[in-house]
């Protein structure tokens, strides 16, 4: 039984929801999927997105329990690695749903003549 | 097969899934799935929507399949009605578990204290 209605304009679900759903917060789930990235490698699998999306989509995902933080050893500057939490791993299987329905329906998403 | 790579900065794909993914898009096809509405049945129905907001995802989402816009009868001002396509019923699928998703781990995802 649901407990929030995101119906309603102040449902604190919405906000997390739309991180989620959005470009950068999409894309970063989708490529940690198949396993555990550094900063850099993250930002270099995702083609157009800034450090600063990054980071910032980053600091999102791990506060909502989506993605986790790594530090690894002691080195200076410290090594970091994100994750996804089984939550994370919970969210990628609609996530991967929706881009597989776009790349199936693209010739009719795309290229219709409707406009 | 997929034919399109989400992770190259320049497919076509992501800004459709934007959009579908983003708080009003997706929102606006929760929306319709248990039936079609008028714009303003649309805008009561989504708390916190603008006219415009509600206007230009609309207008994405015909764009790209997922809705469609019925003129019924003759009248000034025409009465317009929305609908989701069959493939707009497809993405309402995995967006509702999403939102099924976050609500089941509500208290995980808003209330940690891992910040």
């Amino acid at each position: 039984m649901a407990r929030y209605d995101i119906f309603e304009k102040t449902c604190p679900l919405r906000f997390p929801l739309s991180v989620i759903g959005s470009k950068w917060g999409s894309l970063i789930l989708l490529a940690l999927e198949s396993g555990d990235l550094r900063f850099s490698e993250l930002c270099r699998a995702i083609g157009g997105i800034s450090e600063r999306m990054a980071s910032q989509n980053l600091k999102y995902l791990e506060k909502y329990g989506l993605v986790r933080r790594h530090v690894i050893g002691n080195t200076a500057p410290p090594q970091v690695r994100y994750s996804l939490t089984p939550l994370g791993h919970d969210f990628v299987v609609p996530l991967t749903r929706m881009v597989n329905l776009a790349d199936a329906n693209a010739t009719q998403m795309l290229w219709s003549d409707r406009q």
